[in-house]
């Protein structure tokens, strides 16, 4: 199964693209991000961002796509502008046939260094940890993508064992080891 | 030549098409709104919003689309939430090659009324007014969606105006009359 994270924004869009089984072992199989001029129009750079992460599903067909929520202390007009990345995004995954999920910075920082206010750098070094990278210096806005990818594995892993029966869940984690 | 003017919301995003001649006599060719359902999910509502104004653009090809900015006041979560809405409502704009202008509440009503702190019925009341419409109880967001519309005229028209010799401005307005 292949899960989409997406860090959404006018100017850089990070997206990372993980293979599990389960929900675990994630591998990283693709990384990049998408970057608009700010030169160019505001309907030509969203655009641009629809029809590569359109392109991004169209190729990696993931089933599920996770996406950074925006920080609530930000600024009426960021909100604005994330918002209007994120509606092009979500039209795109949602086109794509891929079910969406959220999830705030501070739950992405949670599950990925078990503190909710860990600072960047902190997320970077996990993520390469978690996902055995040689590199950790990953760019952080794929950082964060790859980040709330992960976040996204690590809640659904939980949702899953929680709802199954002991010897279900025993014979699951014999499975994968 | 046709304008389209949208009043974006998740919820309702108005809308109204105006066919102009070089701007001047602007007469109601369509309007209405597309209303998406709350307990629908956000990706469900975002992609009935772009398939509906995509089916318009289709359907009537306007050459200028324009969108109504949101008030600065408003808190962040409404500003993500209309962003979301104004993302795929430009994309939409875009890929059917209208080309896309954006105007602020207070330019709207200064255009439509020529006050900018004008209430919501005054703009409704002019907007009957200037359209000739024998009704005036518009519901409020097609009634800002068409004053959208009818703000970008008046911009449009004035910058025609202005960019044109004298000889040449007093034989378009005689032959308009």
């Amino acid at each position: 199964m292949i899960i989409l994270g997406i860090d959404p924004g006018t100017a850089i869009t990070g997206y990372g693209l993980l293979e599990v089984e389960n929900f675990f072992s994630p591998r990283l199989v693709d990384y990049g991000c998408i970057r608009t001029f700010r030169r160019e129009k505001i309907p030509r750079r969203l655009t641009t961002i629809y029809e590569k992460i359109s392109e991004i599903i169209f190729k990696f067909h993931p089933q599920e796509v996770a996406i950074e929520e925006i920080f609530f202390n930000k600024n009426v007009k960021t909100a604005l502008s994330v918002g209007q990345a994120r509606g092009v995004i979500i039209l795109a995954a949602y086109r794509g046939k891929g079910e969406i999920f959220e999830y705030t910075p501070l739950q992405i920082k949670q599950a990925i260094t078990g503190y909710g206010r860990a600072r960047k750098e902190q997320v970077r070094y996990m993520v390469g940890k978690l996902l055995h990278l040689n590199k950790t210096f990953l760019p952080d806005d794929i950082a964060d993508a790859i980040a709330v990818a992960l976040c996204h594995c690590y809640h659904r892993k939980l949702e899953k064992l929680s709802s199954m029966k002991e010897n279900e869940r025993v014979s699951l984690l014999k499975n994968l080891q």
